[in-house]
């Protein structure tokens, strides 16, 4: 069988590079083309010294005769060539936030701007593959949901599904500072990140209509649980806890069974007996969830790579699907402890 | 004036080293002995190199002539030492959690034994200046609070005091390493707890009684509002931030206000404009705190450095107060960020 | 092909663990037995949770119908073993320090006690591919050397076999913390190495004698050069790098070529044209090298994983050539940057 | 007597935080000015919140009434101010680079450009007290060293003083993430220097010209020994540990006395008995030395922190020592380990 040709437009990124490791070794992938606006002309190697992976950055994606394009390009910069490629047949992976919403009129809150190409949103299906598994078969276009998204809406959806949360949910969300990208800026510079801990975003991160929205979706009223999100920057490079508070209608065992329900089957998302170090999850797909309780109240922690499960890792596992590969395909990523 | 002659037991500890640095440093102190059962007879520039404090480790306080014991001993192993030093004449700043809880009864639960000591917990004060000034002043004993008690109770002190809170608390605490003691396991070996964050004690920390004690010692109708207390590991060695929220009955200014009004002349508690960082709190005897809202949840951020006003620099604080200093003589630490 | 039936003694420590992980997903092994004292009649999930590796830890491996033991013992502790491995038929990796060293009479210097097995000394190879391919081969007996050993080697072993160091190596390693085990202790305690870097054994680590051994090795004299080794602690898990400092007798050019043609074809062990991060390393099992010069002073700078190349990874390396398999067999291991 | 008006300049980078940080707490000093030209117009609060000094920050320095500029300015920047700064009256204490090398034709080798004011260069003391305590009372304009620099002349000077290196010196640096300032690079970048170790400027690092030429100033035959000067960035926020490796024609007992005559009465340098951690001289003014052996190389290790004795801590003291203060005022700063 001839190997399907993709390209990854941003790999310059940390998602971009991760796509593009990930790629390298997929048995049934060639990459073809790799794009950086900052590195055009440039070899591969500068970015990738150990791949075999030949050839020289390009400035925009040449999308003629390439199967599949995994776009990691700054939200809205993606959007104005997504059409484009449509048009030469290519079907795109979207790791931005560009498609993620599906109402338009959300994006100038989050975003600060009109959403690029609105008439784009329809076609699109969330890549959270738990959630959407036959829609990715027959996507186009996939977008990949947010890091914390996914850790978030994971760690909720079977006790949202099940109708089983009495009253408001608070998720305290921890990430390592990859988070931030590979742009450098003060919040991710090493003397400041470094032996510290702070939250932001506490007025609301982006990720939030994202989680509201996906939640709403499997509630069986169709609306999400009022939700408070914070998100705290701690100082490793890689990881996410989401640690997710609420009131219980279920007893635990019956709140438990509801999850192993939702998620059985699921080869990346997995029930664990003890609250999960990030450590665990460390550069592999899955996303590890476990349930306990303090005096009644419901604490879900959930543990994932950030660049893995929750984005380019995520991203393989809907282009697997999409092109009815094994899911698992270039994803068994042991975890290497500690 | 004569110097103040002070001790302190198990002066190898975290909280015990901080205490010997800020000792040595406080203009009012002459530091007389210092103990420790692992290195009894060993010469105190074995721990201290730089500092000129000079002599040989003890196995025990030889409390007489001695004014004040800092114990910096484990749980329980003061306990047994406190009757005879009071004897002898000195005060005891407490650093474990021997005298934290009023209620003897409280302690199997929590620490798994009975308490060494009963009869001593009504000659305790709580060391959290803030709220117990006054019964300093004139303790013999002083048991300085958990650090992150001190986060907790500080952060949420005012609101329950003015009966603003409208149903249960969720306080998410993210504390340094550093916190874990300085006794090696495997939860604080750095390959294990570095590139990491867990979340651990899920089904209650020891700090929770504290917390809840002091919180329905402010509280109008002497109550303590249900609180979920999670504490995290966080890969940084110094530093305790705790993200605590609920719903207030108050608007945000009122409850800015009442913030104000309830610090108004506390010297090492501070309300800041935005959410701090802990590193802007390290190595000082500061307790930093930030309220913002989300979509009508009151977040309330606290910061501090763990092992200053998380322990010895509040111990010495205490000390100050009790022995009529300025209370912050030896505690003028600069934050040097970053 | 029936799989090859591997069991690893001492599986819940740093090398344990790494073979264990690699060992589960390598194609052409069964695993068999897993030991560990302290977890004796546990199941192996408690220390893999996310291996499909099932069974419980015993005591003592039991030979009969293994193919091949990894042993992760602590020093001293295998070599008791060794002789009733071999008598069950089953050939042994060691990633222990027991038979490292060819001279028997060097053990009580280096480790405190004479040699607990001399007579197995000639039947051990040292497993250094680069160096000993054809030895191992055919070895029953395979001692992986150290970490530092490895970087060391690799670093210089061009150079000293062309005769072109000019007077004598000054080797400046840095390490993570990883590399010192998993048993806790201060060094190894999070808020001591955390933040922290200091040099130690300056009087002569253990590693130094596996260095100047196989220096020797590939003398054209048979003499190693003068060599002054320095490890150093660093503030990260994983990683070496080793810095080497000499005076050249060849031209850069030519010192580059002597490299090249040392290690052509070598799969694990790559020339590259910056000085690489131990980032780059990381979980691979690659030893990256650059050759650099300062006003006529080579520097030779080595990265590699210290628990992958630098241990268990260098030991399936070795374990693939002895059985005959394809030598990266399990081992393509992509680097995840960052 | 009233207090000396000091300004800053270059306030929001880490040197002119510690400068402000240590000056705002210094009994003989009033904090008139400080400037950014990022922050010009924004209060002090917003980098200093924690400070009691009331100001905003101006573009530049209004020199009258001032009697001593701190600048921290980056390289050349300061340079076209000195001139200005001076002739309304100011002496000038400079953290930069721009007067530490005494020939001017140096300058475009290493910092790429003339040097901006080669007129001022014959007024400029290095303001490294060790050295140059008597020029440095009368000095006008004195320019603080890199802190690599102190910590490898620091280290070597007795040595070399002493004329008892027998050949060459190799000096392998580590220094925290900090010293590279505060401006965002990748280099710096959390994710980039996190869990990482590698060597930079192989080819001859800025530094380096300033430990020749100040090793040449005490050598008996006023020529510096041959020197290679490797630096390394390590993943922590700060500190600098240098390893100096060289062949001594003197015992180690003449070698130590020699280092404790040359360091008599100096507060700020101390040999300590084993090789000092980072964290030991952290937040501190002090320079920690120990010397060692390994099989006949000496091994000096120097360890300090970067923005204290490696940069603002050393102006403080050259300021003190310029004003006739004592030595160490405002710099009694405790090392709180961990």
């Amino acid at each position: 069988m001839p190997k399907i040709r993709a390209a990854v437009a941003g790999a310059n990124g940390y998602a971009g590079m991760t796509a593009v490791s990930l790629l390298a070794a997929h048995p049934d992938v060639e990459l073809v083309q790799l794009t950086s606006r900052s590195l055009a002309g440039k070899p591969y190697q500068e970015v990738f010294p150990l791949l075999e992976v030949r050839g020289r950055f390009s400035d925009e994606i040449e999308p003629n005769g390439v199967d599949v394009i995994f776009s990691c390009l700054p939200h809205a910069a993606g959007a104005a060539r997504t059409a484009q490629w449509f048009q030469a047949g290519a079907r795109v992976i979207d790791m931005s936030a560009d498609y993620r919403l599906k109402d338009a009129a959300a994006y100038p809150r989050w975003y600060g701007q009109e959403h690029p190409a609105p008439e784009l949103l329809e076609k699109a299906v969330l890549g959270l593959p738990e959630l959407h598994t036959e829609e990715i078969k027959q996507a186009q276009l996939i977008a990949v949901p947010g890091c914390y998204s996914t850790a978030s809406i994971l760690a909720l959806a079977p006790a949202v599904h099940g109708g089983l949360i009495a009253a408001d949910v608070v998720v305290d969300a921890k990430s390592g500072v990859s988070g931030a990208g590979r742009s450098p800026g003060l919040g991710s510079h090493f003397a400041e990140a470094g032996e510290a801990v702070s939250a932001y975003a506490l007025n609301g991160h982006r990720h939030l209509p994202e989680i509201t929205q996906e939640l709403a979706g499997v509630a069986p009223d169709a609306v999400a649980p009022r939700l408070t999100f914070v998100p705290h920057l701690v100082p490793m490079v890689r990881g996410i806890l989401a640690t997710c508070y609420f009131d219980s209608k279920a007893s635990a065992p019956e709140l438990t069974e509801a999850y192993r329900e939702f998620y059985a089957g699921q080869p990346s998302t997995q029930l664990v007996p003890t609250t999960p170090s990030t450590k665990l999850a460390g550069r592999t797909n899955l996303c590890l969830l476990n349930l306990a309780a303090q005096d009644g109240k419901t604490v879900v922690t959930a543990a994932l790579d950030n660049l893995v499960k929750g984005a380019s890792g995520q991203g393989v596992e809907c282009f697997n699907i999409a092109f009815g590969l094994d899911r698992r395909a270039g994803l068994e990523l042991p975890n290497q402890w500690p």
